[in-house]
């Protein structure tokens, strides 16, 4: 087999994930790989759980990048709180809320489902209710930014509700990590993780994941070993703690390139960065709306990382945004479940957050959909956008 | 926080993995992320199946790299094939077996171990009886080369005994792979995986694995989920076969590194790549002897990429790996489980496999073994290796 050196295209990365990786990132992870026992890793190990803990807002000591995707991070939550038998409370109002049930029922513990429309978020009273109603609820689940439609959950009161019940309080921070304030202590979050490829731009890989001292507590009082032994935080955390146990050889080269990325948000303060990614996303919207796009999470819950549009009637979703990605270079999303060819996922998470992400994408989008014969006054996008950004709201 | 930009030192990786990465392989790393359903990345995931298929030597069309690292691809191998009160038959002579055995059983299936003393095989007259006391096994499952001992196990009788018996056979090759035969058809292995940071050369991360038609059917015929919904090949397959459907975000530069370190190995052609780790195996073995080690593994059985030597009596294991580390920056590895303390394992795997990382690792070995005062002949190390070069045996 005779196969060229690779070579891919510079896309714009305006998807649900990954996002665009800054070149001091790509220069991190390039560097000497180190063994993983190496005093000089384990250093860089340290280095990388401060950041974690800095960007998660955590004092958390069990605070480490799980050796794979945001979902395997998903999967080490579940499955070192929960063992069979164990109730958990799962919000569901899209993709990543199924899933999560869908974990926690495949390792024998029971999921009682707040389910919710996708595109809305899941009303705390109805959490209430599902926390009453179940046996000693070991765990309230719920996803904070959906990345199947675009909405933010508000987190306080659900975390309050949890906690009244005994309950551990456990997020999924995969998409609004970076973007939008987690803040797991002042939250009340007891489990918390997230994904390296959305908003800390770094490439797809790792998962970060925190757990407060009520979670290792109950991590420690389990009457069964955890049923996954590579995500066993048993173990794992003898590796990451003063032990350096050895349990799995580290991924090396992604922690130095999530190190590097870490650093980048420290740098530009969370404050910045939030506030980086609500202005842009505005624009962004009005944008879109000026195209005659109907934007799809719920009012007033729209995420700014991960913005839901449908597609306008008669138009094509999949060589629309195939023209996109041939003609323009730039990826977005297409819709899950529910949303498959009926909406638009389009992101700006992290590096890929900015104005020119945003012009550019408008320009693309607008061009397209006049070229399908929608009746769209030339520059329309644009100019909202550019309307926005100069109000600054 | 203030941290600096990242400077790891460059070390001669000569423990049992990471190994040395090429420099194309870090080129790759660095190229732009593409979406995990881009048609390009589409593309280099066939094309990485492909390079996979030809370094594990099969045709088996379900053949990927798990998202994790070697550990996980354990997991998946068994966490697919086995159900709750399946039972296994699991050979352990060395800690990577009895890792196997430790996850037979978390997942609710029975472990029916064969115990050998670690250093040395794990006779097929022992598979055969367990397989015959065992009731309807459905895998025996055994390590290629024990990373723990350095001891190489021959597979093809053992792959007899287990169809004969009507098992799957299952072959951890974590550290065999691209240093020493491993031919999945061939040897008639129904479930193989592997690690990238051994003798691929690649940065640690993932997984490769590969499943015959046998294994898969043995998938597609459970009566329950897959428990790790992360490691479930009946939806991961979904996204690496034509479906393309969405599974987890992959892990894109990882799969890049992957692709480029595969190239590197199917350029050198497999039969030189296996002699090239025995001839550099043979000189550092004659090395070792000719200071005073001892040899761990079993004659006539030992792995060349990865040389196990007990330690000289009076010599500190620590204090001798971190002067090597300091002074030289070489890593070797400490011995594991029953050889904690007592012996050292020195890798020749990929790009750490060559006539300077023999010399070197001598070279330092020797000086500070002289300088605790063994009674070494100045160069002893460094003339045997050279003797065995110039025989070229």
């Amino acid at each position: 087999m005779k196969l060229g050196a690779l070579n891919p295209p510079q896309r714009l990365l305006m998807g649900p994930g990954p996002s665009a990786v800054h070149p001091r990132v790509f220069e991190a992870i390039g560097k000497p790989v180190l063994g993983h026992l190496d005093p000089a890793f384990l250093e860089i190990m340290d280095e990388t759980r401060s950041l974690l803990q800095a960007v998660f807002g955590t004092e958390n000591k069990l605070t480490l990048p799980v050796s794979g995707t945001g979902s395997s991070g998903m999967e080490a939550a579940l499955v070192n709180i929960l063992e069979p038998g164990d109730h958990a409370v799962v919000c569901v109002n899209g993709a990543f809320g199924g899933r999560m049930a869908d974990i926690v029922e495949r390792y024998g513990a029971h999921a009682t489902r707040v389910d919710s429309p996708w595109g809305e978020i899941v009303p705390p009273e109805k959490v209430a209710d599902a926390l009453n109603e179940t046996p000693n609820p070991k765990v309230a689940a719920i996803v904070h930014v959906e990345t199947s439609t675009g909405v933010l959950q508000p987190l306080r009161e659900v975390a309050r509700l949890a906690h009244e019940s005994g309950a551990l309080f456990l997020v999924d921070a995969v998409t609004s990590l970076g973007g939008a304030p987690v803040d797991v202590d002042e939250t009340g979050i007891d489990v918390c993780y997230s994904a390296t490829q959305k908003c800390l731009s770094c490439p797809p890989g790792l998962a970060p994941i925190t757990f407060s001292e009520r979670a290792v507590e109950a991590i420690e009082n389990r009457r069964s070993k955890v049923a996954s032994w590579y995500l066993d935080m048993t173990l794992i955390s003898k590796y990451w703690g003063s032990e350096r146990i050895y349990h799995h050889t580290a991924p090396i080269s992604m922690i130095y390139a999530l190190r590097e990325s870490l650093r980048i948000v420290v740098e530009e303060r969370p404050g910045a960065r939030y506030e980086r990614h609500r202005l842009h996303s505005a624009a962004l919207c009005a944008g879109l709306e000026a195209i005659g796009l109907t934007l799809g999470a719920q009012e007033g819950y729209r995420a700014p990382m991960l913005n839901m549009a449908f597609i306008p009637d008669g138009v094509g979703d999949a060589s629309a945004r195939r023209r996109l990605l041939d003609e323009f270079n730039i990826e977005i999303g297409g819709g899950l479940g529910a949303f498959a060819g009926k909406a638009w996922r389009i992101g700006l998470m992290g590096e890929s957050c900015s104005r020119a992400s945003v012009m550019r994408c408008l320009d693309g989008l607008e061009s397209i959909l006049r070229s399908e014969g929608l009746p769209i006054p030339q520059g329309a996008g644009l100019s909202a956008a550019m309307e926005r950004y100069e109000s600054g709201s």
